[in-house]
């Protein structure tokens, strides 16, 4: 069995760490599949996905490690390319990745108590997200 | 055909990476897939999966990227929320990412022969870990 | 319905990153796949797959960024094993991750306008590579 389900979130701008872990539950309940996985993508290369102990201090500890990585302000090659400011985005939704693959078995999924699905947005502005939960399974 | 396999493991500790690819590779045997893809997925927010050449010296320089990119030592806000001495594990783990997709052929995981697939323990202290092998494929 | 499809490509080196999207969407038109997944993986541990907005500017951000955390020319004891110098290749790769997993849907990879898939090469010297796509869905 195959289910395709599309969302959006409008995000508040860049650091915006947003628990979608209810949203991907219900995918999988409309779906009903009792066993498979299921795969979470945001749409868009200055966005990513991941899991995290949805909680404010581990998700600005997070995001402080990303500024360290590829710093907002730093000179980037892409912003010579198109005026744009969002050099730091684009570096660290790739380092992220996308996606996210999650096992689903007695049609739940199969995460920790303490351990969230979220979706990041990485660009310097509020955006509205699509993101798309592909469920597989019997 | 969908198979889900669970398997435990007892880690050391932090930085303990281990070599798991013969567990997954006999879930998919055990499975009977020919060709489809294998999910594998560490339940909890403070361990990861990848693949790596498993030698102890290139996990020795995973783990001290790591070191460098989320100091175990520094400070977290996730500390003074909980008491806990573990950003560091939560932010890796998040980087990282707590699943891997594997393409199966032929019966067999499509890897590399120096890729093995590994589960890192990121968190501070030794733990049981959980994780979920979804076979899917015909 | 499960497709797998085998591509080769020969890499220039260090900091190569090709788009592969072209590829990945003809194995899925020729899997006839309406709605699933297709999942992406380069078979060995020294290269990588993510998604970007493949534009030289923002590919040479992401390998400076590469650079400043895993250093080509720093000490690795994957060298002093094996006389190598691609520790930070190894590094580089467990980081990022083998694989990636797109939506299907409509028959068409979900991925935004200025999001491409790439295969990066980590290894500091060219190489053949090989990536599998395996499509899963109806």
């Amino acid at each position: 069995m195959v289910a395709t389900v599309r969302r959006h979130i409008d995000t508040k701008g860049p650091g915006d760490v947003r628990d979608i872990t209810a949203e991907v539950a219900a995918a999988v309940a409309s779906a009903g599949v009792a066993a498979g996985v299921a795969t979470v993508a945001v749409i868009g290369s200055t966005a990513g996905v991941t899991t995290i102990e949805f909680e404010p201090g581990a998700v600005a500890d997070l995001n402080a490690v990303f500024e360290k990585l590829a710093p907002r302000d730093a000179d980037y090659r892409h912003h010579e390319r198109w005026g744009d400011d969002n050099g730091s985005s684009h570096v660290r939704a790739a380092l992220l990745g996308p996606s996210l693959t999650v096992p689903v078995d007695g049609g739940a999924l199969q995460l920790g108590t303490w351990q969230q699905i979220v979706l990041i947005e990485f660009d310097t502005r509020p955006r509205t997200r699509q993101f798309v939960v592909s469920i597989i399974g019997e």
